[in-house]
């Protein structure tokens, strides 16, 4: 499940394990159109899909080519349909713990620092952790799933309102949830991992201790990727219980107060994931479990959060990347324009003229400044029989005379350096 | 009808003309797919798509990288919906004739450059030539399509074959499909769209000296892009006429004799365009023309193409785009490794390590060769020391001793220089 731009990739990288890099669905939902036989598909807009103003698609571009690049820093590789990749494929005890499950966390820290979104910060917890509390807290294992559901709605409920809906809605002992209640209002970081170590009760469940030892070994590496402060122990995380089998872990924006008031977004969940061995196993032809990890990257929320800071803000985006414009003030100079333009496209510099025989030459410059193109090119009789051209900022409307033939390295070089 | 990749893009550049690139449709096809709601997307294949390896999708990121940075290089604005920028949108007569038609061919011709697929050529015509041409010929109106249909084959069928078809199956005249014979056979630069001018027959059409006259200032446009030695004025092509109202083009690989041996690839149109101001115009709420010309480029059939020349080369393409690997001779050197491999990310360099505790050397050095990766960064007791890392050329296997803090530059200057 993946489309040509990398959106979904996957990454299994080196030869002890798989790694699954995905962005979170609803981008593709809005994005990704089936295709039109024949031209019409100008007009045509699937059902389902909406428009998007090219700003709009620029500012997701720009989201999109930084979770790209950073997965494709961590070594990523594209892959059509995961599943592919799996076949005769064994892996069960080739790789060692919580190596990958960190540079997860690692990948999610260095997209959310790069969008600059932000303070962050991420809980972590353990599906085992989870299953031996509710089993040590006297929760009856039918109910797992859904008093799992409800300690999720902490994030938004009171422990007063999810004790409530535990006790009274879903028929919890009160005395099993206090148990609970005690457990899940808990978050910190590895000092919270060695507390439970300690903990008389929760140490009674094997699997609870194999998830603390993990987690513990987790938050040394992550300290080794210089992350661990980002990240924190919370019990209350019961995200995806239904198919991750170790770890999870999930990224939440922080706000200011000042940040609350002016913008009432719903800031949740941005990121997420976790490890899901069994799951994949469950698919394999030989039943073997293959060990895997995998996040998400929140794509459809990030680009409502930015494009509300940018309504707010009212910072533009420009819907180009032009870098150069080529302008006359001459009539009948088109073909010259036409020359000097190619010279331009063949060097790799994203240029662009007004395809009109005689444009006016405040026309072209608005034109740059609408555009937010930095620079102009401008030629006209006098330039042509000197064999120079004028080369004009358009910020600080400056023009400085520059011999033709050093054009295109005077441009790389003003390019490069801004 | 665009995707995130900016696969299909729309430029509505300038003031003065509206611009369309689009890719052709069979890659989304193959590519896009709808997003499943859980994360078990990992497993489910949508139909109709088919799987990639890592491979190809590596081969098809690069030729569409490719084709969307020339797209980017002209100008192009990325556009969700093509309709949502023709809303409130009032062009007509804004734009000189033949400029945007002209830079059509341009982007053709840079993008087939660039993808090194051989020499090519673009044939050009016009929908009022051809409609002129079956006029004055005498072909009734009402056949007009039919007749076109055939002639599209003369790329594929020999002229007598054609000709047989238009007459004992079409019910065309003999005399009428002489005539039409006459011109089909032609093709040449701007020389024949001159002699055409002269020709007593088609000059009675007032439509055929429209396109006469647009595909003479076409060449004038081309000779100044650079490119008119690449593009023939041919009367046999008679693609789209269905929705082009004016240039039409088509690019076509051309195969050496030795090529055609090797290789017994069906080469045909990579890449195709034309202006269509009445089929858009058709859709506008107030019924005006919106002057319109497009691109499609055949991405699926370049695949089709690139894939079968690196089967018969046996030329391999890197899968992940790793730039450094970490690695060590020592035992317990994880955490040192984390340490460095997170210097390295934080400097936006692709880097990988294997996920293990105590992973050999040689093995390390085996994976670097195996995937391409040119750069080891090799540490041990001895440099941890010394405060000194060693960097290792894959190709070459010189080992140079770094001090540690200099090493992201040097990296940087090594990966700059390659």
């Amino acid at each position: 499940m993946r489309d040509v731009t990398g959106v979904t990739s996957v990454k299994r990288s080196h030869i002890s394990h798989s790694f699954f890099c995905q962005v979170a669905e609803p981008v593709l939902t809005s994005q990704l159109k089936p295709h039109q036989e024949k031209p019409n598909f100008i007009i045509k807009t699937p059902k389902g899909t909406r428009d998007l103003s090219p700003q709009q698609v620029l500012v997701r571009e720009k989201i999109l080519d930084l979770v790209v690049s950073c997965f494709k820093r961590h070594g990523a590789k594209g892959l059509d349909t995961p599943a592919f990749e799996l076949k005769d494929f064994d892996i069960a005890g080739q790789f060692d713990p919580m190596i990958p499950d960190a540079e997860c966390l690692k990948i999610i820290c260095e997209i959310l620092n790069g969008l600059q979104l932000g303070d962050f910060h991420i809980k972590v917890s353990d599906r085992r952790i989870m299953d031996g509390m509710f089993a040590v807290c006297g929760v009856p294992e039918s109910k797992f799933r859904a008093i799992g559901s409800s300690i999720d709605k902490l994030d938004k409920m009171s422990w007063k309102e999810v004790r409530h809906e535990m006790v009274a809605k879903k028929g919890l002992a009160p005395e099993v949830a206090d148990r609970i209640g005690e457990y899940v209002q808990c978050h910190g970081g590895v000092s919270l991992v060695e507390q439970m170590f300690q903990d008389p009760r929760l140490t009674q469940s094997k699997q609870a201790l194999e998830g603390l030892g993990d987690l513990k070994l987790l938050f040394e590496y992550l300290t080794s990727f210089g992350i661990a402060e980002k990240v924190s122990f919370d019990l209350s995380l019961a995200r995806g219980l239904d198919y991750y089998t170790g770890v999870i872990y999930e990224a939440v924006l922080l706000q200011t107060p000042a940040q609350a008031r002016d913008e009432p977004l719903n800031v949740g969940s941005v990121a997420a994931g976790g490890r899901y061995d069994g799951l994949v196993g469950m698919f394999d032809p030989k039943g073997h479990k293959v060990p895997c990890v995998g996040l998400s990257i929140g794509v459809e929320r990030i680009f409502y959060i930015v494009e509300q800071r940018m309504k707010t803000s009212g910072e533009k985006v420009r819907t180009t990347e032009t870098q150069v414009f080529v302008a006359t003030p001459q009539k009948n100079f088109l073909l010259e324009r036409m020359k000097l333009i190619t010279e331009l496209w063949d060097a790799g510099i994203k240029a662009e003229m007004l395809c009109k025989n005689n444009p006016k030459l405040l026309t072209q410059l608005h034109y740059c400044e609408n555009m937010g193109i930095p620079l102009v090119v401008i030629i006209g009789e006098q330039e042509l029989k000197e064999g120079i051209i004028k080369l004009r900022s358009v910020a600080s409307r400056e023009e400085v005379a520059i011999k033709r033939e050093n054009l295109v390295v005077e441009i790389q070089k003003r390019l490069s350096e801004s």
